[in-house]
């Protein structure tokens, strides 16, 4: 497995980058990457290891730059040669932890999408008390009809079948109560298509199940999932910094903290989105993964491990044939 | 301050609601309370306290009703004759943990909506790093226009001045991304109103920006109100069940809980949402409170405490000046 890697994007870019990319090259030996980045940013990493390639370019795509512009203008930034080898088949798979837009964006211009789906969807992975489910869209289609939603649970349901080895996910439509009646007109005819259709559909979710476990998958329209996924985030990151200022208040708290560390590492591990790895763009007709913009070494290791699993396992093969399949039962 | 509370509203109804009341009645000496409920819930209350009246109803709104259905057949439950009480001017607000639908569509029904406001929101506070933040709309309007956001953030700018005591609140609205570009219409066409405005808006804000406290009021539809509100209370009570689990494990843990214990408690008083009481129907004529379905006493005691100073600190008579003397800026 190829896997082009953007050594630009992101937070912590390049450090962050190449550190998790030389630790997944000692531990997958099967691995070849191509780093992309700047002349500078990939100095010193010539000859370093043997399935790691090097490729030069002169752009950078910022995180606050308009995602479509930036793709058309900067052809020499690190995110559009990227996508360039693996329209070329250069690569498997490409990861970026750069600006979100411009990687849809780019890859919509430069790959295109799935015959049969209409958007493609940002796919991340949240953790659970149960395991694991992937929330989509969850940040490129800030406006759903129906049927984006029942395209995005097929897809859900394909990537936790082929990732998470469940064969029948529980499949969940994010919606503001349990009811059937409850919801926006969008979601209530989403929920008449998916309770016709052979997914093994639990009904609505809502925000405080999603943690729980309830089901695998979860539906929603980009902009509501991006506001689920980033609550959780911020919720976590500030019980985390509170748990932290508690625990070194005093010489008997920070005795405490040693005699629960063991218990406070697991949970974080536990509940800690870094260590699932990126999102895939589902639809999207090559696999493009995007890892979360404040990556650090450990989570680009396992965005890498997921790319891997996703190429591995042939995830959107797997997609093309369920959507084939559909047929017209997809085309509203 | 006389204070109608639907004792048979909410998930620990009705013991938990009683419970409150009392409590509220102990430490509120200027405090007068209308307990409504059925005949054998009131049992044994009569006589308990002179500011405590009871009034006897034979219905009850249940959860998973059809709000408007049930407000308009269900006359004699304890929400429309809590309603009723309030319109009459027998009470100066009414209190109820039921069925958040029901409540806002028998609100809008029996008192209405205050003049300028289009649409009511649901106003719960979100407890913050540095303090709290109002969230409106959290869950009765499912699609909303630009209009309507400014709206909520108009009302969310007067309850955060009064209840908060601050001169000039921070005004965030909420969108998936902090550049000025992002997200859906509605929302790029509130952001140019909002900027337009006195009021001081300090742009998009995101679901992990929130419980930080970069600001006081953040406002969205109530979709996705209701989604970053869930989200958040999901992934605590899922790390607080985890926390519980691992301090509980061994003795060598439970020596660590007894160290930390004093922090633990003090994370929890700041990050939980019940003492912080209920969210109140901003745009509603009179002060109509919804507490969280799963009060209990405390948080009950608290939602009596937060409707006290709600009607105390007069915020819908200052609401409705602001709108009056906002005028056609605000209808659109």
């Amino acid at each position: 497995m190829r896997l082009a890697i953007d050594a630009m994007g992101g937070d912590y870019a390049p450090e962050e980058i190449i550190k998790g990319s030389l630790e997944a090259l000692r531990h997958f030996q099967d691995l070849e990457i191509v780093l992309i980045g700047r002349n500078e940013v990939l100095r010193g990493l010539e000859g370093k290891d043997k399935r790691l390639n090097l490729v030069y370019t002169s752009e950078v795509i910022e995180n606050d730059e308009a995602p479509v512009t930036a793709v058309r203008r900067k052809k020499d930034s690190s995110m559009v040669i990227g996508l360039q080898l693996l329209k070329d088949e250069e690569v498997d798979a490409f990861l970026s932890a750069g600006n979100t837009g411009a990687l849809m964006a780019g890859a919509l211009l430069t790959l295109g999408r799935i015959k049969g789906i209409d958007r493609p969807a940002l796919a991340p992975i949240l953790p659970t008390l149960n395991g694991a489910t992937v929330l989509l869209d969850a940040g490129s289609n800030t406006n759903c009809d129906a049927q984006n939603l029942i395209q995005f649970a097929v897809m859900g349901n394909v990537y936790a079948q082929k990732m998470f080895g469940i064969k029948s996910p529980r499949v969940g439509l994010f919606n503001i109560g349990a009811e059937e009646e409850k919801g926006n007109e969008v979601v209530k005819k989403a929920f008449e298509e998916l309770k016709k259709s052979k997914l093994n559909f639990i009904g609505n979710v809502e925000g405080r199940d999603i943690p729980y476990g309830v089901c695998e998958v979860v539906v929603c329209d980009g902009f509501v999932g991006n506001a689920i996924l980033k609550s959780m985030e911020g919720i976590a990151s500030v019980i985390s910094q509170l748990l932290k200022e508690e625990l070194t208040r005093n010489i008997f708290t920070k005795i405490g903290a040693l005699l629960i560390m063991r218990g406070l590492k697991r949970i974080t591990k536990k509940m800690d989105y870094t260590e699932y790895g990126g999102a895939p763009l589902l639809g999207i007709k090559k696999p493009v993964i995007k890892a979360h913009g404040n990556s650090k070494a450990k989570a680009i290791f396992n965005a890498i491990k997921q790319a891997k699993n996703f190429v591995d396992n042939d995830v959107l093969n797997h997609i093309k044939k369920e959507i084939e399949s559909m047929g017209d039962e997809l085309s509203g």
